[in-house]
C-alpha cells in the first residue's frame, strides 16, 4: 500500500510520476504497490494525481493498470481523469470488464471519449454492448459521427469493413506529390500515424497508393499518380477479417485500402488490426482445441465460464458412453479374464494420443491453407504410415510388457494387434475428420477432438476384446 | 497439363502472363494445370518463359509454386531462371524443402542469391544450413558482406539481433529535416521499404526516431532531433523475439530500432518480422498442446515425423500403464462387480476432458502473460469452484444413467462420487500444473497434458475404485 507520503513527493517533483514511481517490476508484472497507490488515489478523489499518470501511461498498460483495480473503482478513474483518459485503453481490457465499465459511465461520458478515438477504436468500444446502450451513447455525438459509426455498424462482424478505420488520407489523381506533401503538411485532424496514402478519382475511386517513403523519394513536382501502385493488393469490405490477416501475413503488407464493390475507397485496415486478429485467430484455434468456447475469458464469471464448458462436456459423456457400451458388449468375456479389463484403457488411451497428434498437425495446416486438395492425398497416406510405423512400435513395447504383467504371451499378442489397428484408425481419423469438416464447413478445431478420440476409443476396445475373443476363445 | 500451344501463346502475347494463366483458382488454390504448365517448361529448360514468370511472380506465391513442383524440378527452376529468381521466395517454404533445394544448388548461384537479399532474409535463408554448406556460401561473398552476415550468426538463434535487419536508415543528429529528406532522395542502396528513420550521435548512438509522416509533415527548415522521438521503444539485440513480438503486439509498433550493450544502433526490427514470430509461436503452442514437435512440418518424411512422435508417445504409454496398475489394484472387485470395469473409463475420461479445457486456458493465458502473480490465485479458486459446480451436475447425469443401465441405484451414487473428485482434481490439475511449470522454467504447453492426464486417470479410476469397494463392501 502507498501512503500519502508518496502521493506528495510524486506531486512535488512536479515532473514524471512514473519515473518516480515505475508500474512495472523488473520482470515486467505491475507492481502491486503501484496499483496500491492508484487505488489510494482514486479513493480520495485525487484528479490532478490520476490525471498526470494517466497522460503518461500508453493505452496497453492504461489499460493492464484498469484490469489490476478492483473493478468498482475501474469506472470511478475513468470519471476522475475526464478528458485525459483515452478510451482506447478499454479496448485492451477484457470484453467482460469494458462492459460493465461502459454500463456504469454516464452516456455524455462515454461519448465524449468516443469522439477522441479512430473510428476503427470507436467501433470496437461499442460494439458488444446493447443495442439500447449502443443508442444512448451514439445520440450524443455530432450527426457525422453518428452517421459514420452506424455505416460501420452495418457491416458484419467480422468483414474488414467492420474493422478498417475510416480515416484515411486520401488525394485526387491530378494532384502533383508537391500538392499531396502540402496537403498532408497543411491540414489539421488527419490521422495520427499512417505509412500510405490513397490516390482517387473524382468519383472517390480508388486508382493507387503511395507508400510515404516513395513520396518523400521522389522528386517533387511530377504528378501523384507516377508515384501509385496500381496493383496495390485492396481488400473488399466484406471480406472476411481472418482472409484479411492471411492476405497481410504472406504479402508482408503494412496497410491495405478497403473498397467497396463499386471500387469506391471507403477506408484502410493497416497492421495493427491484423496483429490483433491474427492473435485472436491463434488464441480461437487452441481453444477450440482444448473444448473451451472462443469467447471465454479470464475475468468471466465461475457460473458463466461452467455453463460454456458444461456444453462440450455434455458431448464428450455421450461418446465416453458410446465406447463404455462397447466394453459392455464383452461384459463375459471380462469377467472371464479380468486382465482385459486391466489393459483395454491402455490401447484406447495411446490410440487418442497417437490421434491428436495427427489431428493437430491437420488442423493447423488447414487454417493455415497449408493443406488443401493438391497434397490432401500424400498427407493422408503419410499420416496413415506414420501411424503403421507407430503402431508396430507400440505393438512390441505394449506387448511385451502385457505379456511379462499378466503371464500370458497370447494377452501380449493380442494387445500388440489391437495397437496396430488403433494407431492406424486414429490416424486416419485424425485426418480424414477435419478434412471432412471444413468440407462441411464446419470448424474443423472445434468439432474434431470429440470425433476423433470417440474413433480411438471404440476401435480400441473394440479390437481389443474382440481380437481377444477370438485368440482365447471366451465367447461361451 | 499444360500443352505447348499454351506456351507458345503466352509468349506471342507480350504481356503478362499470369494474366493468361493466373495461378490461383477463385478459392485461392494452386490451379493444378498452372503447375503442370511451370513443371513442363522446366523440363524443357524454357529459361526464357520461366524468368519471366518469375518476375511477375510475389515471392510468397513463388514460394507456394516451388512447394507445389516436384522436389528435382525445384533446383532446376531456380538455375534456368537466375538473376530472375528471387531468394527470398526460398524462406517462404519449409525447412526441408528450402534445405534440400540450397544443398543441390551450386554455392556460387546460392551466393549471388544472397547478395541481393536484405541481411534478416539472408540469416533466415542460410541458419539451417551445415556450417560446412553456410561456411562454402560465405566465402564467395564480398568480404563487408560475408562479415556482416557472420556478426548475425553471432547472435542466438532467437534473439532480435538474428532476427533483425542490419539495413536501416540513420542521420546524424545535428542534421536538419531537409537534410535527411535529401539524403534519402539521393542515396542509392537505401531498404526498399522503410518506415521511420533513426538519429544517432557520432558514435551511433541511438538519440531518436522520426516516423516518415511526421517527415513529411515537418515544416523542413528545423534540426531533424525536433522531430524526434526520444522515448522511442527500443530493443536490446538479445533480447529474446517472443517478448519483442509482445511489445509489438501491445504497443501497436511497426519498426523498433535494435540497440546493443552500449546503446549502438545495430538494426531494426520491423513488423513483417514480427507477424511471421506471433503466426510461429501460435504455430508452436499448437503443437505442444497436441504433443507435437514444434519443428513438424508438412514436407517431413514418414521416418522424420513417426521418430518424433514416438517419444511423447512413449511417455503416454507409461502414464497409461501407470493408470492401469490402479486398475489393477482393483482386479478381485473388478471380476465380482464387471460393471466397474464397464464405467471407469467414463469417470476418467470425462475428468481428462475437464482437465483439458482448465489447461488450454491456463497454457494460453501464461503465454499472453494475462496470468501472472497478482491474478493467479484468483484464478485457481475460479476453476476449482468451475470443476465443483460441472463434478455436480455430472455427477447428477452420469449417476442416474449408470443407475438405470446396470439396474443398481448404489452404482450411481459411487460413480457420481467419484464424477465430482476426478472434475475438482482435474481442474485444480489443469490450472497448478501449468503454473508450476511455468515457474521451474519448462514450458508449460509442452510438458502440462501428460501430466493433468495422468493426474484425472489415476484420481479417476481410484476415487471410482475405492468408494465403489467401501460401498458395496467388495474387499475379501
Amino acid at each position: 500500500m502507498a501512503d500519502q507520503q508518496d502521493l506528495a513527493e510524486a506531486d512535488a517533483a512536479h515532473d514524471s510520476v512514473l519515473d518516480q514511481y515505475p508500474m512495472r517490476g523488473e520482470d515486467g508484472e505491475i507492481r502491486p504497490r503501484f496499483v496500491g497507490m492508484i487505488a489510494d488515489a482514486v479513493q480520495q478523489g485525487d484528479s490532478a494525481f490520476l490525471q498526470k499518470i494517466v497522460a503518461e501511461l500508453h493505452e496497453a498498460d492504461l489499460g493492464d493498470l484498469i484490469e489490476a483495480l478492483e473493478p468498482e473503482l475501474r469506472p470511478r478513474l475513468v470519471e476522475l481523469t475526464g478528458a485525459a483518459f483515452d478510451f482506447s485503453a478499454l479496448n485492451e481490457v477484457d470484453d467482460t470488464v469494458r462492459e460493465e465499465i461502459l454500463e456504469e459511465l454516464e452516456p455524455e461520458t462515454v461519448a465524449e471519449g468516443v469522439r477522441e478515438l479512430d473510428s476503427d477504436d470507436a467501433v470496437e468500444l461499442l460494439q458488444d454492448l446493447d443495442e439500447e446502450d449502443k443508442e444512448e451513447i451514439l445520440e450524443k455525438l455530432p450527426q457525422s459521427e453518428r452517421v459514420a459509426l452506424e455505416r460501420s455498424f452495418d457491416y458484419p462482424e467480422n468483414s474488414a469493413g467492420r474493422r478498417m478505420q475510416t480515416e484515411c488520407i486520401s488525394v485526387p489523381d491530378n494532384w502533383t506529390a508537391l500538392q499531396a506533401i502540402e496537403y498532408m503538411r497543411d491540414t489539421p485532424g488527419l490521422p495520427d500515424r499512417f505509412y500510405e496514402i490513397y490516390v482517387v478519382d473524382r468519383d472517390n475511386r480508388l486508382k493507387g497508393a503511395v507508400p510515404l517513403d516513395a513520396l518523400l523519394r521522389a522528386r517533387r513536382p511530377g504528378p501523384i499518380m507516377d508515384l501509385a501502385d496500381e496493383d496495390r493488393r485492396r481488400v473488399s469490405d466484406h471480406e472476411d477479417i481472418a482472409e484479411v490477416a492471411r492476405m497481410f501475413g504472406k504479402y508482408n503488407l503494412v496497410a491495405a485500402p478497403v473498397t467497396d464493390s463499386e471500387d469506391h475507397l471507403v477506408g484502410v485496415i493497416t497492421i495493427d488490426d491484423v496483429v490483433d486478429v491474427i492473435e485472436e485467430e491463434a488464441d480461437e484455434n487452441i481453444k477450440a482445441l482444448g473444448g473451451v468456447a472462443r469467447d471465454e475469458e479470464l475475468s468471466d464469471s465461475v457460473w458463466t465460464i461452467a455453463k460454456s464448458r458444461f456444453n462440450w462436456l455434455l458431448v464428450n459423456l455421450a461418446t465416453a458412453f458410446l465406447a463404455s457400451a462397447v466394453l459392455g458388449l464383452f461384459e463375459g468375456e471380462l469377467q472371464k479374464m479380468v486382465a482385459l479389463a486391466v489393459l483395454a484403457p491402455i490401447v484406447a488411451s495411446q490410440g487418442g494420443n497417437a490421434a491428436t497428434q495427427t489431428m493437430t498437425v491437420a488442423v493447423r495446416a488447414l487454417a493455415t491453407r497449408e493443406l488443401g486438395s493438391n497434397n490432401a492425398w500424400r498427407v493422408v497416406m503419410r499420416e496413415g504410415l506414420v501411424g503403421l510405423v507407430n503402431g508396430l512400435a507400440f505393438a512390441a513395447i505394449t506387448g511385451v510388457a502385457a505379456a511379462v504383467w499378466f503371464k500370458t504371451s497370447g494377452l501380449g499378442i493380442v494387445i500388440g494387434l489391437a495397437m496396430i489397428c488403433n494407431l492406424v484408425a486414429g490416424a486416419l481419423g485424425g485426418i480424414l475428420i477435419p478434412m471432412a469438416l471444413q468440407r462441411l464447413r464446419a470448424d474443423p478445431a472445434v468439432a474434431s477432438g470429440t470425433f476423433v478420440t470417440t474413433v480411438t476409443d471404440i476401435v480400441g476396445f473394440f479390437a481389443f476384446l474382440g481380437i481377444a475373443t477370438m485368440w482365447f476363445g471366451l465367447k461361451s
